[in-house]
Order: C-alpha cells, then sequence, then structure tokens
C-alpha cells in the first residue's frame, strides 16, 4: 500500500505531504500506510465541488443520479473480494466485513431503487397538496423541495468503512449534492479502496465525490448555509463539530449519529423455556462479538426481569464461553480484534470504570485466548459480560466500545421505563417478549427515548434484521446521547440534503415551475 | 401596571425581585414597567413542568390537546382590545396590532383545526405504511412518533408578542409538549397578559404553560436531549444559544428563525402600467410600513430590471411621501413608532452602514414628521428607501430593522439568481411577474435559498396573504442567515415537538401499540 494514503480532490487523485501519522493492521501491529493531508487544498476541493460537482450532478436530475449511485453501488458488489481482504487488516471477520461491505452497497442499492421509484425527473420534488389560503381558489400555498447548493461533508467512524460511507454518499447524491469524504483514519485505507473502485468505473460527474484521506483542520471554516455536516462518531467529537461557527451562525445543516447506551429488554413472560428467552441470550451474544462489539447500536445494557437475572447470567457466559478470539480466516475463529491498540486500552479503561459500581462475571479485560495471532500484537479483547444493581450508574453513562455489555434488574415496567431513561436517548432498543400488554406499555413508554426499536419475538425472528442492523428503509440516529439525528430512513435522508421551500401563488404553480 | 411584570412558573404568579429593567413606551417614552427574573427558581419551573405538565397534557391525547388550544386562543379572541390597548404603547397601529393579535389566534386556531382533522385520539402517531423486511412479511418496519417528554423553551422576538407565543406554543401544545414562553422584555407586557387570558380562561392543566417575564440565565444549563428550544430574534443570539453545550453536548432540538435579507423581484415582463409594477410596488410599501418595518421577513432588498430602476424609485418615493409617522391612533397615522429610542439608534447606525455604499432617495434617518407625539421621546423614524448598484456589498449583510429597504438592479435572470444568493439564505421572497418563463427561472433558481417564496401577480393578488405573513400551514424559516430552522408548516411543526421511531416486529405492531 502506498507510504501516505492518497486523497481525491478537486477530481484528481493528490496525496499529503510530510511524515503523516502511521496506521497500524489490528491484527499482527504492522504499518499498514499512513494518513496525512498537509498541504492539500481544500479550499479548491469545497469550491470544485460546489462549482462542478452540484451542476454536473443537478443537470441529471433524480433520475439520472439514481441511475449512477446504482452503477456506483454495483461496481462495489462486482469488487467486494477486494474489500473483505482490506477489511480483515482491521481486524474484521469475513461476517464483520459482509455487514460493512455487504450492508454498504446493499444500502446503496436500496438508495437507488427508493430514488427511482418514488422521485421525479428533474431536481424538483413536489411535497403536498396545494392548499387554499383564500375563499375563492386563486390564490394557494404548498410546499416543494429542491437540491441545496452546498457540499455534504461526510465525518465517519472506524468501525464501518464502506457502509458508513455509502449511507451518507447515496441520499446525498440523489439529492444532487457533491460528497466530501472524510473517513476515520484507522480505517481510510478500506474507505480508500470502495471510493476507487467507485471511481475507475466512471460512473459519477467529476465532482460528485471528494475524498479526505486524514485530519481536515479548517474544512468546516470553508462551509456555509447551503452545505451539510453528518457525523458518526462519538459525543465528544460531535460535540466539538456542532459548535463551530459555520453551524451556530452560518446554520450548516449538521446531523450527529453519536454511538449510544443501547437497550435490550427481556419480557417478564419470557421464562427459561420460551422462545423469547432463547432469542434474547442469543441477539445479546451475537451484539457483543460481531464487529467484537464495536457498533454504535450495540446493547450495552441488558435489561431482565430480576428474579431471572442469574438465568440469564448463566444462558449468557454458557454462550460466551464458545465465542473463538483471534485472526479472521484462522480456523474456528468467530470474533476479531478491536481496530487497534489505543481503542482496546481505551475499552479497558472504561470497563475499570464500570467495575468501580457492577461485577464482571465472564472474561479477562487483560488477557484472553488467540487463535492465529498475538494479542501482544494484535487489538483482541475478551467478551466481558458484566452485571449491575439499580443503584449503579455508570451503566447509564459509560460506554465500553468494544465486546461489552452489562446485564441488569428491573422490576416493573414502570420501573423499566425508567431506567432505560436513565440512557438519556439511544440509537436502539429490543424488547424481547411475546406478552402484548408488556410490548405495548415497553415500547410506547421507551419511544421517546430511541430512533429505533425492535419487537423480537417467536413470531418475527427468523426474519429479524437484528438489533444492531440499522435498515436503509427506517430511520437512524436517536435523542439526546445518541446525537440527536436522523440518518437513512428511506426518501427522508434525500430530502435531508433538500431544500423546503413553501411556494405560495394562483394555483397550479407547483406544476409550473416544470422539473426545477 | 405592576411596578415588576409577573412571572408565571410552576403552577404560580411570581415576581423577580431587585430593581429590573425598565420598559419604557415607545411613543411617549413613559415607563411601563420593569422586568426582572432574579430569584426565581427556574429549576423549579422546568421540573414541575416536566413532571406535571407533561403528564397532564399527555393525558388528554391530541385531540383532548386540540379542543384545549381552541378554548385558550377563542379567550384571547374574546379580549383581543386589551392587547390592542396594550400593543400601541409598543408603538403599533391598529392594523399593526391586528397583525400580532388577530394573526396569533387566528394561527392558533388554524392549528386547532389542524390537529382535530389531521391526528388520533391517544399520544401515537403512525407516520407510513409498513415495509416489509423480510421476504416471507413476517417482519416489517414502520415509523410512529410519541411526545417527547421534556419542555419546550419558547424564545421570542418583540416584535410579534402574540403571534410570536402563539405560534410556537400552539405546536407544542397540541404535540403534549409543556412550554416555558419567553418574550422579549421591550413588550414583555404585551405577552404577559395574553398568557394571563390564556390562564383566567382555565382550559389548560397546571404545568401546561409557564412564562418568565425577563432574561433566563442559566435556563438553558437545565435542559437534556428530550427537551426543546425555539428561538426567534438576531441572528447573533441565536447563534450564542446554538453553542451552548446543552445544544451541542445534550442535543436539545433547537430551531432558529432570525431576521433576514429578504427579498422582491420584479420581473422583466412588468412594465409601468401593468397591474405587476402596481403590485410590486404597493407591497414593497407595505412591507416598509407595517410594523415600522420591525418585520423579519420584511422586504430589505428590492430587485428590479436595470432599465425599471428609475421608474420604480419615483413610484415608491410618491407613495412613501403618503406615509403619516405618528401615536397610534393619533389623527390619520398610518405607521407607528419602533419599539424603542435603543432600537431606532440600532437602526440608525444600519442605515449609516448602508450609506457608505448606497444612496439615500427617500426620508431622513435624524428626522421625521410625527402626528400626536414627540420624535424626541418616542421611537419615530422616517420610511427610509435606499438604491443601489450591483458592486456594493452592504446590502446583501447588512440589516437595518425597521422601515428600510433598498433598490437593487439585475440585468437577467441569471444574474438575479445569483444577486439573491448573496443574501446568503432568507426567510421569504417574493417574485412579482407575470411570465410564466420568468416565474420558473426565478423562482427554481432561488427556492433553495429560502423557505417561502411568493409569487404575485395580476391572477392571485386580490388573495394574497402577502410577502410579509407567515401562513401557519406553510413553514416558516429558512436556510444559512434566517437560521436554518422551519416553524409552522402545518403538522410539521407539532411532529418537530414528537420523536420519530423506527418500530420493527411483525405486522401489525403499530396497531398494536394503541393510543401510545
Amino acid at each position: 500500500m502506498a507510504e501516505i494514503l492518497p486523497s481525491y480532490l478537486a477530481g484528481r487523485w493528490t496525496t499529503g505531504t510530510g511524515a503523516g501519522a502511521p496506521v497500524h493492521d489490528a491484527v499482527d501491529g504492522e504499518l499498514v500506510t499512513h494518513v496525512s493531508t498537509e498541504g492539500l487544498d481544500l479550499a479548491e476541493a469545497v469550491q470544485h465541488a460546489r462549482e462542478v460537482g452540484g451542476p454536473a450532478l443537478r443537470e441529471a436530475g433524480f433520475q439520472g443520479r439514481a441511475a449512477m449511485l446504482k452503477a456506483a453501488a454495483s461496481a462495489i458488489a462486482e469488487r467486494k473480494q477486494e474489500l473483505y481482504d482490506l477489511s480483515a487488516r482491521a481486524g474484521s471477520t469475513r461476517a464483520d466485513a459482509t455487514v460493512d461491505v455487504d450492508g454498504g452497497f446493499g444500502t446503496a442499492l436500496v438508495y437507488a431503487s427508493l430514488g427511482r421509484a418514488g422521485l421525479p425527473e428533474g431536481n424538483l420534488v413536489v411535497e403536498d397538496a396545494p392548499v387554499l389560503l383564500g375563499r375563492h381558489g386563486t390564490f394557494v400555498g404548498q410546499h416543494v423541495l429542491t437540491p441545496r447548493r452546498g457540499v455534504a461533508v461526510q465525518i465517519n467512524a472506524f468501525n464501518f468503512p464502506v457502509w458508513g460511507m455509502l449511507e451518507k454518499l447515496a441520499p446525498a447524491l440523489i439529492a444532487g449534492v457533491p460528497s466530501i469524504v472524510k473517513p476515520a483514519s484507522q480505517t481510510a485505507y478500506v474507505t480508500e479502496h470502495a471510493v476507487r473502485i467507485m471511481l475507475e468505473a466512471d460512473v459519477l460527474p467529476v465532482g460528485a465525490i471528494s475524498l479526505v484521506s486524514g485530519p481536515v483542520p479548517g474544512l468546516l471554516d470553508l462551509l456555509g448555509g447551503q452545505d451539510l455536516v453528518g457525523f458518526t462518531g462519538s459525543a465528544s467529537t460531535a460535540a466539538l463539530l456542532r459548535s463551530h461557527p459555520s453551524v451556530t451562525e452560518r446554520s450548516v445543516r449538521f446531523t450527529a449519529e453519536a454511538d449510544s447506551l443501547n437497550s435490550s429488554v427481556l419480557g417478564p413472560d419470557a421464562d427459561e423455556g420460551t422462545p423469547e428467552f432463547d432469542l434474547y441470550v442469543e441477539q445479546l451474544v451475537t451484539e457483543m462479538t460481531v464487529k467484537a462489539g464495536q457498533k454504535c447500536t450495540a446493547i450495552r445494557r441488558a435489561f431482565v426481569p430480576r428474579g431471572r437475572l442469574d438465568a440469564v447470567t448463566s444462558a449468557v457466559v454458557e454462550r460466551l464461553r464458545a465465542v473463538v478470539v483471534g485472526a479472521p480466516g484462522a480456523d474456528g475463529v468467530t470474533m476479531g480484534a478491536l481496530v487497534g491498540l489505543d481503542q482496546r486500552q481505551d475499552v479497558r479503561a472504561q470497563v475499570a470504570r464500570l467495575r468501580t459500581e457492577v461485577r464482571l462475571v465472564h472474561g479477562d479485560p487483560e488477557r484472553v485466548d488467540v487463535v492465529g495471532a498475538d494479542d501482544r500484537r494484535g487489538a483482541f479483547l475478551s467478551p466481558l459480560l458484566l452485571v449491575g444493581s439499580d443503584s449503579a450508574g455508570s451503566p447509564h453513562e459509560v460506554e465500553a466500545f468494544g465486546p461489552v455489555s452489562t446485564l441488569l434488574p428491573y422490576d416493573d415496567a414502570d420501573h423499566l421505563v425508567a431506567q432505560v431513561a436513565r440512557g438519556e436517548g439511544s440509537l436502539a432498543a429490543s424488547v424481547v417478549s411475546h406478552d402484548p400488554e408488556f410490548v405495548r406499555t415497553a415500547v410506547t413508554g421507551i419511544a421517546a427515548h430511541h430512533g429505533r426499536v425492535l419487537v423480537l419475538d417467536r413470531d418475527d425472528a427468523a426474519e429479524s434484521t437484528g438489533h444492531g442492523t440499522p435498515m436503509p428503509q427506517l430511520v437512524h440516529g436517536g435523542p439526546g446521547r445518541a446525537g440527536g439525528g436522523e440518518e437513512e430512513g428511506g426518501l427522508r435522508a434525500v430530502h435531508h440534503h433538500l431544500q423546503r421551500t413553501a411556494v405560495q401563488g394562483a394555483p397550479g404553480l407547483a406544476e409550473r415551475l416544470g422539473r426545477g
């Protein structure tokens, strides 16, 4: 791989200068590449995206852009093996990589299809029916949506270098807004390759996509009221970006999707031996181990009826004992590595904070048996299960972004709703129950604190897409700690890149505006 | 009036301590009252609203709350004369007060009616149709909306003490979110009386509405991820509020509607003698003089075809000469006072900034003939018309929040669109033309920079609601300088106070959740 990972700006590949920051292999600690954006002309890149990319995209209209997106996503699908191979260096098993890569192009294809089916030719969406604003019917108002004239800066997290990039790029592209992709340094080489595949397919107009492989000091200074920033990552970085003058003074449209303390709830009806008991345990273990628990939607707080805490603990521990940690692809491995040694250090520190109040019942944060690798060089970590009590505050505040969950007891539905609310806003929750009354009370009680709530039971389990999986058709985001934003949600994500305008005039005005 | 204007917190009237800040009559400069919030327990007020007001409102359901809103708005309608009288002290003519008071209860009544017709019983809105997420139809996802569990802090501008309060209160109330109203000090006594009328009508549950009559230091510190802040006022205050940690770190849902440099465009077809020429001139003069130009939607930039600049200038000046400035209610008065001497000083300063680049063609910022009052004691100001050239930057940057507009030339539709965009985002624009092709090009070209675009012509003029008038059915807000937010827009404003949650499960899940 290149000594310095290239960026793609103003329609050409370019490389930062200086030594750059090293990026290491998650599994063996070897150097993969460096990231540097020193000397890159971000102002030129933004201007090029706005003045070349924007007009070229708008020229194609919604339908043309949906077709472009389909072609770009298909190019990635055809070369997915290359991305799986790179992902292994970031610690991902084949299953993990599939979530990211197939999840990524799959999401883009869903968007292409939603765009094709649900958007007009041209650049103007007539959103609703006209409203009469006078008694004689000569004056009406209605809402239209048109592409914003700016750029969409997309700041992604390290854990989904392909999906994270595509779930932001897809709606922006369909909307007609050029994207400036900024991957997280740790896995920027996976994103870079995915972008390269799309560019090599030569299906997007020049300026439609730019890539900044590294830090972006000063980028936000260049943005104004027609631009957007989409951010996925930590709450602290979200807060930093959101307090930037481009957001506070110039109203850059800002969306954050931040890691949160997601819950899974076992219903009081789900005794040992019921399908729901098993589904609950199985889903918890899955969420702890997929991507080694490095998912913003992963279950951090697992609520169970107080009297069933021991039974659930035993069942989860039994399954966790079967987890094989090791190098992706090595014999029998079911869980890969964290993205890097720094990340492992951070998770260990958060677990230590949790352990001041809650008890570790499975795993050792300092050591784990590893297959096919060396845990002193690779970022391996044991799955860690903790058990807490209602008095503990840390499970509702501390996020260990790895294979870590805490079991917590609850007494009844009211108590449960209050406990879940202590997380101060989450991306996703599961309610695992076959009792309609409990489901009703729990879901309506916790809905306001969540962007997504999954009801898992014997009737839907076979086709359930799972607690941790955002779907392109459904909103992804959540209030409070989860960042207060929304991504995906079908065409809502496209609309997010459009400006809503109420037009007023004689009847038929929206039609007279044509294709925009 | 009381020495210190009362506040209504935690279900009771209360009064700040200390000397407070004086509020003066706009017309004669006499002391009206003082505002002080010293010693008020805002933390108790927020807690009371959340824990008493919220549950009581949710108990009533959407339909019950729509009925409450109708009753509250009707109470104001019945006692509107009291509000007109108070408004006169703030410089408003009867016509100005009607815009505020009748506009206010009218907006609330529209919301009550939209809520009644468009929302269910209970507290759960099923937003869209279920989406199949599996091939066998056993697993679906769809979006529901439920009331956020927080409070809505509503920070209003001085210019519409009744409408501004009600257009924010109405959707929050229907949504089931308790409101904490914070009026601007200059006209807080008008808002206080409107709130008092609603409370005396005894139609709202305790805790549904609170009123803080004065500054609110520390209020935002008390807010979290279930709360909302709605702000109307200057861009600088919007930026200050938006950078507060409750917004940046805890994702308080924040909306700003800021004053902007709104445009009105005369089409190339609209020669002297056409109905559109007259409509353009008439609307410009109306927008300059209603509320003495103290409207966030007022026309600051009036674009005309270059060759018609002199003709339009003459026609506007001729009408401005007929404007009679003076005490509201005094003989023949057609334009009242600014809200206070500080405001007049500010407008004079902004006009001075404009005059470094553009030419004053009507009025004198330092003197005006006044009927029935003394312009040394009252905040009177002449309407001021300026004329600029394309090279001037200040008309696109400087807002004089009074009876002030600048005429600017344009060459063709492309030039026009580029000039309008220099305002960096506005609330409203008018395109006054009867040429379908020009209307199409102009509206689609400027739409992305606006929250609302009015097309005014001979066909709709008789029923046009006007450039400056936000309608409850249509979004009010705009990108960039206008704050990047949206208010009103029919039920969109109610939805803004609800949390959207994607629920996933077996088919029929949303129905099984009942009324929420």
